[in-house]
């Protein structure tokens, strides 16, 4: 059944297997003969959320990446896209990050992208693509963290900076966090404003499948 | 089995249904739970090769679009685009035509793509996406059709031309033309290259899909 493996890094450690493999099991759904193999990073509870903690990520993720046998391609979980351009000179198969990947699927449907993430910069992988198309009105207020984002106010704040985006003339909203990926987000605001919203976690999906049927 | 069902129109009038399909077969292979219903555009054996014949297309393309019943998205299979902006206004689902999908999963391998088709002119949805950053060198030497492609001489013609790309500084290569798609042509000018060289029936299938899946 499963045609192509490809290998999973989360930029976090999770002891739960379970939540772990949450981006994995989200990708195998939508390609049910790719199998993907989730590794975390090991002593960052926290994940990545500033440039310090990025800084500490990207050793992790290297030594991480060189552990997996066998796989087609390779994904890191992040929209920064953490340690990416090192591997793609490093490893000999695919390497995506979950940043570039939404930033050409929002790329689609114009050239100015709404970033909606909860960090108070924008991934440069998003500068990247779009440079000044870009719009980008901080963070949702009152959310610093994924936990924040279920309550009915954390909801809420990111509605209504969904649609700010949106007034600003934004022709699509590029999630910028993965974390955000898994409750469901995307439809929601799709549905409130809309407009096309890219969840990182469909887009790093879709360009591994690419680059597998692309072998 | 197929849990989605795609529309797709050749622009070119096939009357073996064996030839018409091929498009949609190439895209089922890789999507197995998406089902293809292609139709091909009446009265236009030639398909769409210079400005008075997508001109001649676009009001048929349009006809045939309206005729398709349950598809949860549609494929105008042909690198111009054609009649791609007005059915996204008429129809409530999604329109994806093969030049802007091409454009945009080139885009990923950075902002300078070499595009090899066998017309003189780049398709618009090319350039919307890379402006300056497009390269295009003219047809292949001797190449006019699809047809002379698979002589040994167009082989070769198209291979210099993929290598002059290369020479003159492009980072992916973006086929231009859904005819040359379907004789294997990506896979045998990647590994002639090293460069990544786009499908466009590989990229229209890819957006069609997640298009599907994000319904």
């Amino acid at each position: 059944m499963h045609r192509y493996t490809v290998g999973l890094i989360r930029v976090i450690k999770h002891s739960d297997p379970e939540k772990a493999g949450l981006h994995g099991r989200q990708i195998m759904r939508m390609f049910p003969n790719m199998m993907v193999e989730t590794k975390c990073i090991p002593r960052q509870e926290k994940g990545i959320y500033d440039p310090a903690s990025k800084e500490e990520a990207i050793p992790k993720i290297i030594d991480l990446a060189k552990t997996f046998l066998g796989i087609d391609a390779l994904i890191i979980s992040c929209a920064e896209d953490p340690a990416v351009e090192q591997l793609q000179r490093l490893l000999p198969i695919p390497v995506i990050g979950a940043g570039s990947s939404t930033a050409i699927m929002a790329r689609r449907f114009g050239q100015r992208a709404g970033v909606l993430g909860i960090t108070d910069d924008v991934p440069l992988p998003y500068s990247k693509v779009f440079g000044n198309g870009l719009i980008h009105l901080g963070r949702p207020v009152g959310v610093h963290n994924t936990l924040e984002l279920i309550t009915s106010a954390g909801t809420h704040a990111v509605e209504s900076l969904a649609l700010q985006l949106k007034e600003a003339g934004a022709c699509s909203i590029a999630l910028a966090c993965t974390g955000i990926s898994t409750i469901g987000i995307a439809k929601r605001l799709a549905e409130r404003t809309g407009l096309p919203v890219v969840d990182p976690v469909v887009a790093e999906g879709f360009m591994a499948y690419y680059e597998c049927l692309n072998k």
